[in-house]
């Protein structure tokens, strides 16, 4: 209780990791949105002296909800829930706010982004004044940075980065090897049932995935965060 | 009344074109996104013997809502009014649409993607049987393809290509030349008020645009679009 | 962008046209309730020197739902974007507003009137001092006005007055004549199914109509809305 | 318990009052408007062997809730509730519906209109098979239709028509007199403080009411009331 | 409406009753929940010169939902009418509230203490300067305290205390008996049929009831019920 | 993904953890009701071979809202979200649950009972026909059945009991010893600033808890809820 109020007049960034319940493929837990970004802020808070809020664990997962596992919330539950918490620590005298989701579906994104707009819109004028500032990210993008280099510019949902970066955070957690898969998701028209696209729920090849290639992602991750933290703190 | 009946019998795919309410600069009209669409649509609604819904004119304009001019309605209501005009061409025989926004913001693309998305869960069966299928697009899907080779991989809101699509389309609607701005918007913070990255409310060059570059942007996008339909049709 | 600034500066008027998509018999277009507020709209602004919003071109039509062609939204979803809108104008500086419904259903009359009794109630201590105003109507408060002394008591939709006004404006649209009905909806009771009282979705005589008329009726209209922005720019 | 399944299954019309608190002038009592109907309701429930169903106390006011004493809920509340009830006591068994409001406003009206409609649509096939039928009034649909012959044109709120039922039904609330007022409300703008049009929250001339002729209007409205119960019975 | 002003003025406390429409076993009507209240609220407003507000008649009964003659509204609609309400007696210069629920249920309960709270929390500034409180409560709060001494522990919904009470104030609106039932609901399931605990939507024992019984409870109701308004008034 | 299938299949019963960010003193942590459920639910999944669904960690906490570091979010919001959950998870074969929550608050609960109740009532012939149940406690229906025993029979929120069981799963997170206070906060006003009754948003003595006393606590909230589970698989 006391500790936060001081971090609040020290003016320490908040950071709130976000995640999904989804299948990732045979081979990884459907928590696998979830421990990606919890990892990677713990790390980030260690390093910049930030403070790590309690996870939202459930996210909006339209694309894979008709696969066995997927625990899909709606665009509007995540929204408020976002936008409340948000407005809790302000009104607890927070300034700085990094929202991280591990699931970097565009439909998630824009619930966060928009949470987080809603709030400054709303009080634009002290907003202004008390500097309060909002970044949403998600760990994914910085991974897919990685991709054309290091990693095949198609990887994606549970492919090799993924894979990997699971490995190197709770290798416990892994059942066998997945297969690989690179067939596309229709752009435009809205599928409901993409098992033709993706049979087994994976885009990408998890079959080359490593812990080491994960430890060099979640790497990079953490340095490129800990970047934004610094210029959310300026 | 009675063509409506033997346009769904057929099975003629609907157009619904969306536009918004927004500064573009001080060169561009307010109804430019509304203005792009709407002429796309009726030309591939012409080749491919397609139906034109009347236009949804406002949309949801987070980012440039500060400059005057722009009248943004909220992520909510642009969810909803598309829904239920999607639910009710279906209550009235229709099964295949295309919904067409000139404004290619990730907000309102979500809030059209939403609605369609919804529609198809909540009757998942039904959809599947009767094959309903929707597809949501921006005409900027296709004209920002063109960047890179044609046109300044930066280019974008009030810039080059959207200058020039308005000047073919509509050339008594111009006011003057606008000046160019490449800086950009930050990715990851939430911006209220952008003037320091767009004074004037533009990114990309709007002095070298012209009707000539429109005719050929628009020409592209139709096309494309026209194999869009064809594919929906099938 | 800068049009619209000055203009709010000097005070001038927004009429924001309110249509609908809906059956008026299989001789009229579906759009008729959106073709005649958005003639007598542009008439008027020419006239008085107001700025013309971008239309809604989507309005509750209850009665006649049933029919085919009739894309009803819920008057929840009218209310919002209309109370939407206005308050986007009030933030760019507008200060007078009319908003002017070719569909004079009594659901979409209110959604109209408790939008913008929002608006000023929720701020009425600054509407008083700013002197923010908004006027509701329904050309059809005119045009029914002439009923009794040029044209029968009973006329409603799609009848004489609806038939001849769009003969006036868009003659193209007019298939064949309809047929003349002048049964009544029962007062009290709630009617779903409305067609064993209207079986071709029309009230009065279409038959009788003509481009005349229409033209008699609209100037009448165009007339009457003069008078009321000037009242509204006093 | 009992008697109420009875009730349903031999197939009692249900009446639901609704009423309003709302100034009616200093003369009348905020109850006004729930008095009338409850009194009406509870006659024609007794000569149509008809079920009262517990009234709803508070309305929508928005014209003159800036007066001391008025008491408005939202459109929207108003909307729910009813439809919740009405939608209880089809679960229970129940066919037949008189929605009667004693508070004759327009926003009131359409609130509850819908309420009905919307029960209705959403169970269309079911309403036709079970034949549920609903039939929404004010007491004032019959109690004005005696302007012209016996009532002043404009008598209105809190006027001669009210204010004599009033005296008919509960004398002892009745306090003075009140004051004649004949001005009339802009049928356009949207007023949000209406006393520059009624003063004293009066329209029409409550000083020559008696409870005589209440007497007779009440009896009125009772007489066309049964007619719409025996016709909803059919 | 004078006199309301004045009630404001010198700090009258409002009493708002609130019941329920629910079946309370074969014996006792329908408006238990609610007879007992307004009973008491008279009762309680004579006695220490507070003002009695239109009650509201519909509560939300989950429990006995499934019984005949249950007219459950949601959670929501009494939050928000009940919130409404208080806001508009706010709104006319009152700053003292007891809201008096004769349904005892959780969910009832907390809709409006969650009404309550959120009227203050929103103006809680305000509130602390003009002193605006709010109790909320049901007379079983205090009727359940004579439990042990003078009534079974177990005695309830229909038991020999609310039979006792309907007895003392309308004895004619009492049917039969009813059967004494002492089972429980399970307390932690969910459950939707309570048929098989309460068969007859019973528990305890009415068949002892007096109205002797009712009055003592009543009046030690009404005693409770006076301290609490002179503590709300000091 | 595979095995979340077979676990629907074979009917294991899910267990949602709910929790709260909450002061609890100066000596507890913020997440005290996310610990204590968390803890429970994963030693009972064990026990009971049930399925750990990830937890919700914000709640509803009203009455401690002012002071530092709680973060509450709104009824609503915790309401939608366990609904969606539950929702989802029966849609993907599930059955049976269990939703525990380390928060006692009476909104909290009536929040996920609601959630719950509404589940069973939307489908409640289904619901009959697979034998869906939900069960709704929270740890301290068994932990304060210890009171008077074992603890004083005033210990509430962050005193001996609560403060026993966080030594007893994270002794590391306590800081200090806390105070002890026995004020109790008025029954029936609703406080919005708690102070005056808790100075220091404790209830009970937390300077005489153990973690000794904690594991006793602990172990019988397990056995009871294993008993709970036992009786759900039946």
């Amino acid at each position: 209780m006391e500790e936060l109020k001081q971090a609040a007049e020290v003016g320490k960034v908040i950071i709130i990791p976000v995640g999904s319940v989804e299948e990732h493929g045979p081979h990884l837990p459907l928590c696998t949105d979830s421990l990606q970004p919890e990892y990677v802020a713990l790390e980030v808070a260690k390093k910049t002296d930030s403070l790590l809020a309690s996870p939202l664990k459930y996210g909006v997962c339209s694309t894979t909800r008709i696969f066995p596992g997927t625990i899909s919330i709606s665009f509007h539950s995540l929204y408020r829930i976002t936008r409340e918490v948000v407005e809790e620590f302000i009104r607890n005298g927070f300034k700085r706010f990094l929202i991280l989701s591990g699931h970097a579906d565009e439909e998630q994104m824009v619930a966060l982004r928009l949470a987080a707009e809603h709030v400054l819109w709303r009080r634009r004028e002290e907003s202004q004044k008390r500097k309060i500032r909002i970044m949403v990210c998600t760990d994914y993008d910085f991974a897919y940075a990685l991709r054309g280099k290091y990693f095949d510019e198609k990887d994606g949902h549970g492919g090799t980065i993924e894979t990997s970066r699971v490995m190197a955070i709770r290798p416990d957690l892994i059942k066998g090897k997945g297969k690989k898969n690179f067939q596309k998701i229709p752009k435009f028209e809205i599928v409901v049932n993409p098992r033709d696209f993706l049979p087994e729920g994976i885009i990408g090849d998890p079959t080359i995935a490593s812990a080491e290639k994960g430890r060099f992602i979640n790497d990079y991750i953490i340095k490129e965060m800990v970047k934004l933290i610094d210029e959310l703190k300026s």
